[in-house]
């Protein structure tokens, strides 16, 4: 069942929070340990979502209207604000590390490591993310994901979808775009590699946001292979 | 009997070729093979000696003197002078491409799987080479090198030992100079490093230049570590 328009591809790169690993789960988790902690009775799934709205400070620093900085510093300024919004002061350097870090202990997907482990014997296998280098090391440890490699928005020092994030993992990878596929389950994320010449492979993880999702639970575009989920994707691309 | 001076390292990274994996055996190898598909008899031992002279242009790379360019390519024009001096032309694409990428398909050194799989349970390990970064993910592949992320020279587009190479590993992984250690079995790598705050582990590889090798036989520096092997270090760091 190997899709006959990937046969060039040499390398799968993939999103990775919400495409391999829930991430809600557990900052959600975080933020109402938190609340416990502070006596705290908040609505934290909204505050989360709130909290989430990081596009605009990514597409400031990719303007150079900031200077660059980790997603971990991202989301700090991101929480800052949410904070702000609820009127909560005065967390711990630890509480604000605590609720940052809880990224790099996220779970995967059921299917997650089994169909990357198939996909690795065939492929190189490497995350494309947002996230920081260490971020990605961090979760890859804990989670044991058996990626061949780490490549993330910091080796181009762009976040996501701007060129040169899909641009310098194909240069550090020596291939062209064409030998390349970017796995996610983010519509906006493959129209951008589409761009690049990438091959795509679309996989929807429709609780990624919760329960209620109404994003991303279908291909909105002409992606190489839509698969169920990771092993459904290895079985696609004959690993 | 872990080494106390070293407590405070979270992540260590790796010389590679000649320190993890034995780069000579099968790059002669792919000479001979050369050899005996030309019916050309020369001492490929000193045509290997003669090739492997990249100092020079790595050094010119490091002064932007030349443009930046990736180890296979520093390979390959090296390669090219040594051809001219024996009076040799005519190698096709694919031979070239052979010889160069024999350091894509290198063995490891007996301990160094073994060893690397126990540090890897207590610190994030990575190598630190003068490689491509496309080269190490092959390499690591093909040798079973379980390395949690690749870095290398071309992640800062500065060879070893400029200060740029150390100093970008040091900032992807998130830490502080002295919470890297690196491993090498060059002395003069070590001495860099050392220089910029990292500590620093030497293990010996004394068949790495052939049975005559002269130097990098005994530490040439007070290193934090000085291990027989993989293992030994292991034990050394407590891991």
């Amino acid at each position: 069942m190997s899709s006959p328009r990937a046969g060039e591809v040499q390398a799968l790169i993939f999103d990775t929070y919400g495409t391999v690993v829930d991430w809600r789960t557990t900052v959600l988790e975080a933020l109402r340990a938190l609340g416990r902690a502070r006596g705290l009775a908040l609505d934290w799934e909204v505050f989360l979502a709130q909290w989430g709205e990081t596009r605009g400070i990514l597409d400031r620093i990719n303007r150079d209207e900031l200077p660059w900085m980790t997603m971990e510093n991202v989301h700090r300024m991101a929480l800052e604000t949410t904070l702000q919004r609820y009127g909560l002061a005065g967390l711990t350097e630890q509480e604000i590390e605590q609720l940052v870090r809880a990224r790099w202990r996220l779970h995967p997907w059921p299917d997650s490591v089994a169909g990357l482990t198939r996909l690795k014997q065939r492929y190189i296998i490497s995350p494309l993310s947002n996230a920081s280098f260490i971020g990605m090391v961090r979760l890859a440890k804990f989670a044991g994901l058996p990626w061949d490699c780490i490549i993330t928005a910091e080796n181009a020092r762009r976040y996501k979808p701007h060129p040169d994030s899909y641009g310098t993992a194909v240069s550090l990878l020596g291939l062209r775009p064409e030998q390349v596929m970017l796995v996610a389950a983010h519509n906006y994320d493959l129209r951008a590699a589409q761009g690049h010449g990438h091959h795509t492979a679309f996989v929807p993880r429709p609780t990624e946001y919760g329960p209620s999702q109404k994003t991303d639970l279908a291909p909105e575009g002409e992606w190489t292979v839509v698969a169920r989920d990771f092993l459904d994707l290895a079985t696609r691309l004959g690993a």
